[in-house]
C-alpha cells in the first residue's frame, strides 16, 4: 500500500491539482463522480436533515457535510462540492421540482423569446449559499486535498429548461436547434453568462478547480455539438481563465467520444466518459490536455471486474503525468462501499511511482 | 428531378441491393428507419384495425399494409417489414406488454439460469405469422423495390428481457455482465440461435436483405460491446451467410461510433448512427463495407436543416458506390410528411449520377 494522502510527503500539496496541470505526482489522484451520494449511509443521514432536495442544496452546513464524507470514508484525493446543476435555472427564476423516481421537473419550460427574456441574470448573486458552502468546506478540508467546484454546461441546463424534464430523444430542444437556432443561442448565451459568473464565485470562495458537466453533450450530432454545446464550454472557460489563469478547468461531455478530433480550446483536463476508448482519447488529446476517467461505473458491481477495469486503464496510461482516475459516469445508489474503497486503494497502489 | 424508381431503367433491378453489394447504382437508394410509423395517417388507420399492438404484429394483412405504405407515399427504394423486435422474446414465451407512453414492459424478467432454461427455443417456428407477412408483402411489392427483413440484436433483446423494460442506465443487465457473465452469455447464445433461424425464415419467405438492430449497443463500453453485443451479431451473420451467401446483411449498432476501429467480420453494410461522424465511418470502414446512414432525424423538423444535412452527407460520400441514405435513428411520430417527401426527393436528386 502507498502511504495515505494524509501523510503525503511535503512539497506535494494538492496532487490532484498537480495532475490537472500535468506535473509529476507520486501516484494518480482519484475521485469519483457522484462520490457524495446515496450509496453512503452517512449521506442518507445528512439528506434526511433537509426538508427536501432543494433545501439540501441551499444549506451550506449540510452541503459541506455531504461534500466531506467521501474524503474521510474513501480517501479520495479531491472533494467535489455537493450541489445540483439545476440550482442555476432555479436561481434564474425557474420553478424546479425534484420528484422521487422521476427526476427533476420544470413545470414552466422555456419555449419563446419572451421566456428567455424573463430569465433572471441575477442567478450568480442569488447563489450565495453555494459560495458559503465552498468557504465552509475549504476551511474544514485537509490542506492536501483539492476542492472541485462545478456547474452544468449551458447545453445540458438548456435541455432541462426547454424540455421541462429529462428527455429520451430531446425532440423539443432539437426542434428549436434546427428550426429556430437563434432562439436557442439566445438562451445558451444567457445561461453561459450566469455559469461563468457562478464558477468565478466558487473560485473566489475557495474552489481549487472547476468541472463543467455536459451530461447531454452526446445528444447532439457533431456539428450541432460544436455549435450548441462545446462552443459555450469554451466561452465559459475563457471567462474564467481571464480572471484565474492557473485554476484548472475540467470539461466533461458525456457521449462526445466520437468527436475527439474536433476537441480543442483553452482548458486543462478532458473528462473521458466510459463510452470513449481511453486509448483513443490518449491519442487525440493527451499531448495537450490532462485526462480524467473513465472506468465503466457498473464494474463496481464486481471486485474482479473493478480490478480488470483499473488494470486496463493503467495499461493505456502507464505512469505518465497528467492523469486523474475517475469513473466514466456517476456512482449508482446501490454500489457497495466495500468495492468502492477497494477501487480507490487499488488505483493508488497500481499507479504508485 | 430524377425519374421515379417506378420507371427505373431495365437492368437495374433492386438498386438498394446493388448498393448493399457496392455495385454501381444510378443514385443513392434511400429508406428511413421507422418509415412505417405514426407520422403517416394511413399507418394510424391500419393500426386502428388491430386490437392492440401485439395483434397488429401478428396479423400479416395489417403488417403488409403498414409495410407498403411508405413505398407508395414516399417513393423510398426499400420496404422494411413492419413488426417489432420484441416478437422474439414474446414467442420465446415471455409476457410482453406495450403500454402507451411508457414503452414495452416484460413483467417477468429473466434473472436466473432457470429463467434462461425456461425460454422456449421454438420461437422461430412460432413466428410463422411474420413469414406469412413477408410472403404477402413480397407478392405485392413492386419488382424494383427491395424488402428488408429485420430482428433485434441478442444484446438489445436481452436488455429488455433482463431489465423488464426500457432502462436509463442498464444497471441490472450490467450487473449480470460484470458479476455473472456466464449467465448472460447463456441467455445471449439462446437468443442468437432464435434470431438466426428467424432471419433465415424471413429470407426463405422472400426478404431480399436483413438488418439487425442493436439499438442499445452503445450502452456498453468497448470491451463489453465486443464481448456481449458485436460477437453475437457476427454469429448470426455467419449462420445466415452459410445458407444465403449473397443476401446482404446490415448491422446497425446505435452508439458504437467510438468503437469503429474494432469493427470487422462477415457482413455487408454498416449502419451509421447520427452520433458517428460519417467521415470517421468512411475512413474506418468504407474500403470493406457499404455504409448506410446517417442524417440526424431531428433535422426533419426544418426543410433548411434537412437540405443542409443531406448536402453534408454527400460532401463526405461523393458519388461513390456502396452508400445507402438513411436517418441515423428512427422517424418521430410528429415529423411532417411534407418534409419527409422533400428529403427522399432531395437524396435522389443530389446523388444522381
Amino acid at each position: 500500500m502507498v502511504q495515505s494522502a494524509q501523510n503525503y510527503p511535503k512539497g506535494y500539496r494538492l496532487i490532484f491539482i498537480d495532475a490537472c496541470l500535468r506535473k509529476p505526482t507520486p501516484y494518480a489522484p482519484v475521485w469519483l463522480m457522484r462520490q457524495a451520494g446515496r450509496y453512503l449511509s452517512q449521506y442518507r443521514e445528512t439528506r434526511a436533515k433537509a426538508a427536501d432536495f432543494i433545501d439540501f442544496c441551499r444549506r451550506p452546513d449540510l452541503a459541506a457535510e455531504a461534500t466531506l464524507q467521501p474524503i474521510d470514508i474513501l480517501g479520495v484525493d479531491a472533494a467535489i462540492l455537493f450541489s445540483d446543476i439545476l440550482v442555476v435555472p432555479l436561481e434564474m427564476g425557474m420553478e424546479v421540482e425534484f420528484i422521487k423516481d422521476r427526476g427533476p421537473v420544470l413545470p414552466c419550460p422555456v419555449r419563446t423569446a419572451n421566456d428567455v427574456e424573463q430569465l433572471s441574470s441575477n442567478a450568480p448573486d442569488n447563489l450565495g449559499y453555494v459560495y458559503e458552502a465552498v468557504r465552509l468546506i475549504r476551511s474544514k478540508l485537509a490542506q492536501d486535498k483539492a476542492l472541485i467546484g462545478f456547474a452544468g454546461s449551458p447545453w445540458t441546463l438548456a435541455t432541462y429548461m426547454v424540455e421541462g424534464q429529462g428527455s429520451k430523444n430531446y425532440a423539443v430542444i432539437k426542434q428549436m436547434a434546427y428550426a429556430n437556432p437563434a432562439l436557442l443561442h439566445a438562451l445558451l448565451a444567457k445561461i453561459a453568462a450566469c455559469v461563468s459568473a457562478y464558477l468565478i464565485g466558487q473560485i473566489r470562495a475557495g474552489a481549487n478547480a472547476v468541472q463543467l458537466f455536459d451530461s447531454w453533450g452526446g445528444a447532439l450530432e457533431q456539428s450541432a455539438f460544436m455549435e450548441f454545446s462545446w462552443h459555450y464550454l469554451l466561452v465559459i472557460a475563457s471567462e474564467i481563465k481571464r480572471e484565474f489563469p492557473t485554476i484548472p478547468i475540467i470539461l466533461f461531455s458525456k457521449g462526445a467520444g466520437g468527436y475527439l478530433e474536433s476537441i480543442g480550446g483553452e482548458f486543462d483536463v478532458f473528462g473521458v466518459d466510459w463510452n470513449t476508448p481511453l486509448a483513443r482519447a490518449k491519442a487525440a488529446l493527451f499531448d495537450r490536455y490532462a485526462l480524467q476517467g473513465n472506468m465503466e461505473p457498473m464494474r463496481l458491481y464486481s471486485q474482479e471486474a473493478t480490478r480488470q477495469g483499473v488494470e486496463d486503464i493503467f495499461k493505456v496510461i502507464g505512469k505518465e503525468n497528467g492523469f486523474i482516475f475517475n469513473l466514466g459516469h456517476g456512482m449508482q445508489p446501490d454500489f457497495s462501499l466495500e468495492n468502492t474503497k477497494y477501487l480507490v486503494d487499488l488505483v493508488h497502489t497500481i499507479s504508485a511511482r
